[in-house]
């Protein structure tokens, strides 16, 4: 990278250490902003800082927010008696964009993993209960992720809500829409299987 | 996009506009933005604007420099002789990392094409004159692309040159290194039998 000014041999390295990019792209990328008007690498740069500055978490359901509520915590028109459980804020973006929710959320921040020192007091299923105990909440959603830890976790929860006056359910899996079943994997057949309903 | 704070949304729009990511990608970026230590997130906004900041170009050769002249015209050890023209920074960076060069360069900042109204006078050709007048320039590399308006930009400057004191050469076009001769196009296979030489 001797043949750049340090200038741009920072920012490079900068780029380079973003995940998916590498020291092609990272080189194309500072090119391009380079060659951007001044205005748009301000803007860039000042949306980076601002979003580690404002960003918080909902103090109710721990969902990314500007806000001490987040927006959906906010929204009297969604459905306060529903509370669907996700992993990450990512998770939730993705359920939102289905449109297929129109209840509330509940972000643990993480799963159960012991082979990565997280257990239960490091998410917040403490505070899900809480929730469970104030809210007037009817049916809890458990949509962690169908793999070895996603499964564990919303098993573990549904242990801690049962003597609670609340539903609690799990999002259905098999095979995804628009799938082509010689290219399903075994598992995901095995519980398509096991779950099938009546047409 | 409306589950999203707006903090984020902004840097997910600035990210997208950027070349090769759209908005998955400039989705999952900003998630791991989110998720850096501070000092990264600043590290990153803060070279973008000190590459708009800083960055200027070298006032002899136009490359991309931290300082009036760029590193390489401030290198006694390059030949000061031995001139590559090429197009962009960019290019000057690969040939820079093929490691074949030790002259100096002068960046055009672009290519004659009159279809997008570049003339002459838009990109540093005058300039080139200047320095084959005023420095002792023993060759000159024209190094533009093998394109349509990379070969007219080269011939053109070919033609300016022609009256001066200097020797004027092109880079070989031919079958890359490495090619399979049947998944080469027609027109490089042509320019590698007309340049055919003795071995």
């Amino acid at each position: 990278m001797d043949y750049y000014p340090s200038s741009i041999k920072t920012l490079i390295r900068s780029l380079a250490r973003l995940p998916g990019i590498g020291q092609k792209t990272a080189e194309r990328l500072a090119m391009h902003i380079l060659q951007q008007p001044n205005e748009d690498a301000h803007r860039l740069a000042r949306s980076i800082v601002e979003l580690k500055e404002k960003l918080r978490l909902c103090s109710r359901c721990f969902a990314l927010s500007d806000d001490v509520l987040c927006r959906i915590c906010n929204d009297p028109s969604r459905e306060s008696g529903l509370i669907c459980v996700v992993e990450q804020p990512a998770d939730m973006a993705s359920i939102e964009k289905s449109g297929a929710f129109r209840g509330r959320y509940h972000v643990l921040g993480g799963v159960l993993s012991p082979m990565d020192g997280i257990g239960p007091d490091d998410i917040k299923i403490a505070e899900l209960a809480t929730r469970v105990e104030k809210e007037d909440v009817r049916e809890i959603i458990l949509a962690t992720g169908t793999n070895v830890e996603g499964e564990s976790t919303a098993a573990y929860i549904a242990g801690i809500l049962a003597p609670m006056p609340v539903e609690v359910t799990r999002i259905a899996s098999g095979v995804p829409m628009g799938g082509d079943l010689k290219y399903v994997d075994q598992v995901t057949l095995k519980r398509a299987m096991e779950s099938r309903h009546g047409i």
